[in-house]
């Protein structure tokens, strides 16, 4: 039995991660999806909060056809003793699966094997992206899986993400 | 839909746990549980990882026929702050099962519906008892699920704590 | 009775501060400010210690009328958690002041009362339009009520914004 | 001018605390009253939050006749560092009353002036006795300041304090 | 070239100790002593700064004949991450002493070998002993190096432990 | 005897600091070295380990003729507590030579003697320049002691910088 890791903030889940997550699933038996940077929310760079991205990546991956773990990661600002947290927090995995150079680079230093998946029409598919049409009232449902529309609906997430934004 | 929370420490997740997950099954759409003070492991009193505990459980509640969400939650040492917390921490929930007065209170004071669910045969069934057993080689196999006594094996999780137990 | 929460950074308090807590003093019977960041000093942006800042502030308000509590907030980094926090160190209050999105976000979202007070001639009195008098050697003084003035020669704190100015 | 500083926990604030406050009034100009271990709450030797603990404090000095600051300062647990942590949060002062032996060695060791005030009644008028009769339903409401009893009753301290103590 | 690494609490530095590291340094090139709580200080268990340390450990070893690195570790609270923060810390070594179980284990756990010293007259020569000595006024002088007594005396240290030990 | 106290944070270790620390050495008896934001490493800004920038230092300065102490200092984000920090770290010392301007101020706040050495050939010999170099793959060897080019490839240290680069 094989298990993969893989790690991003999800701010919100999208579509490009669900494709990539897709893909893995047919590479592994099980996969431990980490919520990154779980501390932070009403931000406008991460504005839900970690429990809110669980349920959105859960309901999303509802027919994934694999087992996984959706865990909240908290930073703990020290790159050295990063992965030794993760490994903490998480299932034991024994492979890697991330696009993010620094990612790559700690799990390599610790001996772990890393895949850099394909992203998946990474301009449009972004974090950044989304946060910015919800901004600016431009349609962004298309982007993201129908589970994290209604999550986001459910709390009311881009009015918060509206209000946030007029902070000085 | 509703949501019930439910939290332990899980050192290690047993049957009484697994009993009355199984009642609470019965009375919600969906249960979140909460492995509290996800930041302790080699300790006598909290030898597994978050992540060991986050498996044992996982695996045990296979066939519970319920959603389920397993978090890790790092303790905070400030019970003011306790609550909110957690709820940053998970899907949103409509009530919460304990049996800890602690917990009952704070989630109590901030206004949530508490339900106090009966213990399964508590004298036996608890972590405390169980790490003794271990420690003194008698028999705690039966105390929990299959799937835990999997997971023990796995990480040869007897030995590290006859390991530890030898710290002065 | 009622109590009013207020808060802000206050480096310095100035006139717009004192202002605006002359109008809140009309409509509450108690009034709670909380002194931001209280952690940060000696900073080209938070030059002042939490301690001195309530000092600058009690010394002002000695006319007010009003009975009024001085309460130091550490920052905790956690949004989620940060009207809990709030919440524990001061004494309870029935409604917030504030004209701080996020501020105000938060303690909607959590179930508060919240006015926004009007400004006080914002361009000109604005900490960092202060700060940067200091720095540049223009007179500041008006701008802030006569105790504040008495504070900072005390602790010789103009000299103390513009040796941290130097810092590369 | 002279200002002094004082530091407990006040779990709850009692007439001993009381009197020893109002024979320092006699020595000093005004008087810092530093509330000791901020972050806990809710805990059998920690039952009330340091905004309960302000509050009792303020509303029992009203008539002290000196200027007075009542400021919460959370535990660091750095011995080494503690002095500078105090001074951060507070205004300047010259003197220190303490008759606890670490607190009276931090503030030597660091060079200031530390007097010991005589305790009073010192078996009956502490917080553990007092925490120990309300456990007990004892009458507690003579050792502590009127204003003490009514901001317990407010917040339902007694009850609060009763249910903690049944955790295990 | 090989690098054997060694921890304690060293409160204070003992002729245990020494004894222990001049049989280390028979068996490897450089020696590396962390420190361990260095945060702690001024209390019963733990009198000494880490800086106090440090200079009682470098001076008792001026004559090794090997070079040495004496670092600070503060704790983190973490098991899991132990044996990361540790490294992270120090120059890469290749073998850990230690009689600890908990650090034998942690260090094991993480593919590192350790070797297990014989202690030197244990009963007597601990921390615990000799600070009982220093408190009941006997002789402790001749349980550590002549170096540890100078710096003891330099920072008034018995003084200063029996000061602590007054706090009830 | 006079200890002198140096702190920066060598990333990398340059030939400017092992002039300025050549100089301190004819003022002073002994000297610390302070290795600053020791938890940071794996950055774009900060590459090394706090363990791997004490062996840098302690390599290049073997034949400094003086004893000397390098000790890591973790960040605290409270400018205020900074000193008191450093100081329970490190053996006292007397003096204090830096030419950040925060640094020098601090320390004089607390009343400490600093003085401010010349610094050497500053545009070259900066950590910044140095890490530029690497990225863009310019000599750089000559800038640093020659112990520091062994460190670095030892830990195949311009490769994990590159590496980190890449990262959005």
């Amino acid at each position: 039995m094989t298990r993969g890791f893989y790690i991003g903030r999800f701010q919100p889940y999208h579509n490009g991660h669900q494709t990539v997550l897709e893909r893995i699933a047919g590479h592994v038996d099980e996969i431990i999806i980490g919520v990154g940077s779980a501390q932070l929310s009403h931000e406008l760079g991460n504005p839900f909060t970690a429990g809110e991205r669980v349920l959105m990546i859960t309901r999303s991956l509802a027919s994934l056809g694999r087992p996984f773990y959706v865990i909240p990661i908290e930073d703990i600002q020290r790159n050295a003793l990063w992965v030794s947290h993760v490994k903490s927090m998480t299932p034991p995995f024994d492979c890697v699966f991330s696009s993010n150079p620094l990612v790559m680079r700690l799990f390599a230093e610790s001996g772990h094997t890393v895949h850099c998946p394909d992203m998946y029409e990474r301009q449009t598919h972004s974090g950044t992206a989304i946060r910015t049409r919800m901004l600016s009232d431009e349609p962004w449902e298309h982007l993201v899986p129908r589970a994290v529309v209604e999550v986001i609906r459910e709390i009311d997430g881009v009015e918060r993400l509206r209000r946030i934004a007029q902070s000085d």
